[in-house]
């Protein structure tokens, strides 16, 4: 299984408060972080080469995990659009926190997902099992507290999601479905809501596991590629006489 | 209720074979069939003025109606952004057969819902009721026959609908998701398949009372509009100490 | 639209705490708090003679209400085989707060729709509007608070909803999905949470909105009654050589 | 991964023609046809003690098949009972064909699973991919043909699926949502349509790779057992002045 995690890549570079929790790099802090799960990983950031999203990149990448945040307009249309059809022809698609205003994830999803509330505020963020079933739950207790994060609160404007693993609690009130799945063509796609900058969520043993989980669940599935267009009749077609 | 009835209306107007069936549109036909329905319907048309959908005519209207078949890019993206914009709002939207190929349904679910598989060989459709509990169901038996339609077939290239409420069986051995729902921010989504220019299928009853049916079902909703961005907590947040 | 609402009336006969809240029961409440919604309410209890729901009441009821507690076990099976008949064949049912724990409920789920999280400890609840194009989210803000009300938790033993409309948070740290929808058959079903019997919950006219919404939305649908059984085949079959 | 293959094994032993095509029986003819699929495969049948599946067998069992046809009222309501727990606790069930009328798939459902439209007719199945992102759908052409089947017909009784993957189209003129999937708490269950005992469906491929697709698909997830009951406020609750 190829992994790419892509990511900004630019707090931790100009802030130094992300620098001190993130000193490679958010895509680092995973990759380092899922070392065992058996991935084969690479990184790509924003500021490489067409992103370091080449079609050579993405043609040979399983899962795609995407982390962004103040830069989304950065991210040129043409590799969006690449991405996106690789995401309908197959390839996973792991949306972390504020890649909810990712381009990716407005044209995947065709509503303005960069709308929610959010504070940052240091609150507690309890994400509750809502479906123990779900192989994205594997591994994972009742909840995963976090100590602080940054909060998120409906109404997220997303559609009706295919799957609801995880509902947020939040200290100041709120609650956010943060867990989420969806398919578009023959790809599926994984939101999941932790993961501001300025905290270590992506340290988090269980918060891993998610994402790893996440990765296995979005992995491509080798049914045939659907077929489009004019088509012939597979059955003999009755002759009619129209009046 | 207030109806809008947008048609392209080119097909009536340049192929005298259509215009036998629609002599007035298919807007028209439409609008007759359901004059008993208690609507307040209007029309509108690609060739008019900002296709007929000008603001004004737009923020009164709670259910806009589209049919649209060869000139899909004809209709600019200003207007398709209006009507985006009205759907996250609240306004209901049905969708006819080749509208699947619309900007504005393309846009609204984040798929290539161009993406299907047709024919036009005079073959007999039968819709299924798949959720008779469903709303758009009042009224309609178990099936719906139509002795000829254009053939649609999946692979339909659409996100898992909300709701789907009728399946299609064709002669010539294809299924389809005939009658499927959604919603997207605030507004209700109704895709609706038959509805060929060079077929009679806006004259059937049973079909022009789904139609019917979906205006009501897909009726704004008065909730509170969402608010959305940075928000105060609601309750108190404990200070925390960070490492 | 004729309604009936159930109701244990137990806990306000018994308990002098609970009278002075619901002095003529938790069903009167409801029924004087729904008195301008224009339904045809009429009430029944546990005690009454088949529980008040003769195969004559529940023939002439569009929709049935259901409020109970402690008592879920003497409720007869044969009066809910009864009303489970209705439902598939079309009866709206509103289930409330502890009737999760109810035989009606459980038998139309399929699961163990007991098992939840709980405790009584006067805790503030907000009810979020996850879905605010729903109509039972009409006339709602963005959500409802309620001062005091018992707490219930996730994990919650139900299927996935057909749609969530409502998640509640809780300031003990939970979180709830306080308002789902389900169909079975011809039949509509909304749960909705929020109700313990010591707090004054079913006076609030936001809850009362939501419960006349609830109403309104699981009104019948006059969809033909589904066929079942052996059935002629509606096309030609070719004859096959059998190897 | 532990497979049980449960099968009713009557027809093959009373009926001559249904013994020429599943001489040692179904559930031999599918264990046969899943050797090379790495499952660790057991059989069980309704006539062996217990029907085979002792408490031991059950607890051992990742992922149960079922194929039961007439004799659904012989199985023990026991034996359901502990089914049904297993599933609950996160074994996976995997329904075939005329098992729709089980107890253990009602039970899990909710809906008389044994209403649909059905006839022996030998008519041709084909068994349209819906979703080709879902792992049932691995390795599966865009539609399965089967040049003879028995014909099921919408409407199904059923709840709303939490996936579709594949829809039926028969020959007679029927559609039917032949491969759909559902949770109950922990455990997930595929319902796969095809598969009577005259015909030679088990030997067929494709089925089989669909089958094991369920299976895979329906290994138990290792989340944390979820909690029930009374529990304690994981925050703290400021106390309240009831008035």
């Amino acid at each position: 299984m190829k992994v790419t995690i892509w990511n900004e890549y630019r707090h931790e570079v100009e802030n130094a408060k992300v620098a001190q929790v993130y000193p490679n790099g958010i895509h680092h802090a995973i990759k380092d972080g899922l070392a065992d799960a058996g991935f084969d990983i690479a990184t790509a950031t924003l500021d490489e080469p067409e992103h370091g999203l080449t079609e050579e990149v993405l043609a040979q990448t399983d899962v795609l995990v995407w982390w962004g945040h103040k830069h989304h307009k950065d991210v040129q249309d043409e590799i969006v659009n690449r991405v996106y059809q690789r995401v309908l022809d197959g390839m996973g698609l792991i949306v972390l926190h504020s890649a909810h205003c990712s381009k990716i994830f407005n044209k995947l999803l065709g509503t303005p997902t960069c709308q929610l509330l959010w504070r940052e505020a240091d609150e507690k963020e309890r994400l509750w099992v809502i479906d123990p079933a779900h192989p994205i739950a594997e591994g994972i207790d009742r909840y995963i507290e976090l100590p602080m994060e940054e909060t998120y609160g409906e109404h997220f404007n997303i559609p009706a999601p295919d799957q609801i693993v995880f509902v947020s609690w939040f200290e100041g009130g709120e609650v956010f479905r943060s867990g989420v799945t969806y398919h578009r063509g023959r790809g599926k796609i994984f939101y999941f809501r932790p993961g501001h900058e300025t905290y270590p969520t992506y340290h988090n043993k269980q918060i891993l596991q998610v994402i790893a989980n996440g990765i296995r669940w979005s992995a491509p599935t080798r049914s045939a590629k659907p077929v489009y267009g004019n088509a012939k009749a597979l059955e003999e077609v009755k002759p009619k006489v129209k009046s």
